[in-house]
């Protein structure tokens, strides 16, 4: 993998950048669509590629780990070759679900035991075996194994949270450099950076990711429902931290706001479920503000859903249609509004990346927060 | 709209035809996907367009009617507008629908008082209200208003029911013929058969429908639990009466080999839910055969869905990843299992026609039956 800046902000630290990996090249800022169990729910690869402009999906370890499960992946020939997606793939630890979706766990230095959610069979997960089960599933970007702390979260038990998370990273490490890529293409580790909402915990953390000097580096542990000014506090003192000339990846965030803001403070790479999971339950993005699709007032508006996005849901459906898919409950409902929300996600990172090429972009976000939290 | 038979089989009573309509032409013997509520369940108009290769679909008065309900179809400026389909449409009457979805259901001479399976409020067809209902849908193909009897039925019931349909019909003509269409392009009226699996009402009721003279002609009350060969005897008695130059629809039907049996036998256009619902459960429809994908022999089997129908879904996708998504729970196995399915039933009736066109579908019909009802 490799990262190249190719522009700064004045006026924020926002950057535009590229990130080459074997599976074609990443623009950054970029947003990263959640493909949960090898598919980005409701969306066709097609769709993902032609209509949404997706460059780069995200893959859970968790869940592909239990279904199909690693026999069928490495029979498969990899994640890209199961799933049909040829660009670059990331795949997080596995961590932040055995935290919030497993049953029991049982978290020691050795691991973590927790029970499946789907069978309720014990499972084991190391930083040693995540490793392993991420060189199968055959990610690109490969994520260490953490402890995702919640919100909130006492000092003490943050504080060796993210130690032990340290001393897990030299086992990822340790691990990961050991062995080799399955597919002949390469794969990188990115580290994690924890601390939960308390600065000194998050410089200690950004200082010891960075001394691993991996390629890429990771913020964990925030967007889990601390306010929106804790985040980014914290997310300025990390990236203040992380070298400027590796891409930094923000995970599980956020809002349109949320990315904008970020962006601002130097982050290159985000995730979310926000889009598709909002999609899902009739809440839209668009370029002129959030539209909740079941309300009254769309039931008679046969305009496109949002012209100025462009893009074939957007444009060829109607909102009147829309609103009558999700009130019918049809499947069709949830493929448009995942397409809506995710071209608009991918439209927001490619303008914010133009605007930052132009010197422009700390006018516009301020501009943009305001217009895209603006309830139609 | 105008019907041209442009070749007939010498071994079977088999037909290929052109429909032409405003939206366009129907090659027939063809297949019309069902869009219950506007939307073919889990597909894209341009997938449906592009890749399943549908001429014209079906849309159900009774579901429209109830949602989104006639206002916001007419603002719309009808059913093509609404749901962004701009080939021909063709609507049911309802009738089916009130006699096996709706709660407690009266029926009289005038019509049918029923209950809505939605919110449980009293409504009232009649053959006239039918009519204007889906001049209102704007269909380029209506059908009269009947009752739909089920199987078994008694001789008494089948027959009177069967004599208020022919009265119906006559309600639904006057009402059609002193009504203008309200989109500026024409529509066109079926009346349907009926008789149960009656030998003797089937031809009295084919003899009555032949007399209104319409534009094309429909059979209806099979497939609904009759044996198989029963199905066949009733439609062959009413092809047989029903005029030759006109297009005759077989409601509801059915299996590959259904359709297959009825293109012998001189049926035209066929509809049925069988290829979308299968489809939502893991039953595919293959060019080599049955497919359920739910099965562990295709967990690990990585070769695409069905490569010698070719388009996107069938060859795009891996059996293994198509059963990963279903035992997922993935709306996106809904999506492939329903191009696969549909793409196939069209594909079917197109390779029909080209084998009639031939003069050699009665002996590739004898294979096909076999191949295609094996289960693989
Ligand atoms: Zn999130
Ligand atoms: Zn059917």
């Amino acid at each position: 993998m490799q990262f190249s800046l190719i522009a700064k902000d004045i006026q924020s630290k926002a950057r535009a950048g590229v990130v080459q990996t074997d599976h074609g090249a990443i623009e950054t800022p970029i947003f990263m669509p959640v493909g949960t169990a090898g598919t980005v729910k409701a969306v066709h690869q097609r769709e993902l590629k032609e209509d949404i402009k997706a460059q780069i999906i995200l893959g859970n370890t968790y869940h592909l780990y239990l279904r199909p499960g690693l026999n069928i992946l490495e029979q498969a020939g990899g994640l890209h070759k199961f799933n049909g997606w040829d660009r670059p793939i990331l795949t997080d630890s596995g961590g932040y679900q055995v935290f919030s979706l497993a049953g029991t766990r049982k978290i020691k230095e050795e691991g973590v035991k927790f029970k499946s959610h789907i069978d309720g069979s014990t499972l084991n997960f190391t930083p040693e075996n995540v490793m392993d089960t991420q060189r199968i599933i055959g990610a690109d970007i490969i994520m260490a194994f953490d402890e995702c702390t919640p919100y909130p979260c006492d000092y003490i038990y943050a504080k060796h949270s993210m130690e032990r998370t340290h001393r897990w990273l030299q086992r990822c490490v340790d691990r990961f450099d050991s062995t080799e890529p399955k597919y002949g293409y390469s794969q990188t580790l990115f580290p994690i950076v924890q601390g939960s909402t308390y600065k000194d915990l998050r410089v200690q953390s950004a200082e010891t990711i960075a001394s691993f000097g991996r390629e890429g580096n990771a913020i964990g542990g925030l967007s889990v429902g601390e306010p929106a000014e804790m985040m980014y506090e914290m997310t300025e003192v990390v990236c203040d931290i992380l070298p400027a000339d590796k891409p930094r990846y923000l995970m599980g965030v956020g809002t349109p706001a949320n990315i904008l803001e970020n962006i601002a403070l130097g982050v290159d790479m985000f995730d979310c479920v926000l889009p598709t999971r909002n999609a899902r339950n009739g809440m839209l993005f668009t370029t002129q503000g959030i539209i909740n699709i079941k309300n009254q007032k769309w039931a008679n508006d046969h305009s496109p859903i949002d012209a100025e996005l462009g893009g074939y849901a957007s444009t060829f459906y109607s909102k009147a249609y829309l609103r009558h898919l999700i009130h019918s409950g049809e499947y069709l409902a949830g493929q448009i509004a995942s397409i809506q929300n995710l071209t608009f996600y991918l439209w927001l990172v490619k303008e914010a990346r133009q605007q930052i090429i132009n010197r422009t972009f700390r006018d516009w976000k301020e501009v943009m927060v305001k217009k895209l939290m603006t309830r139609l």
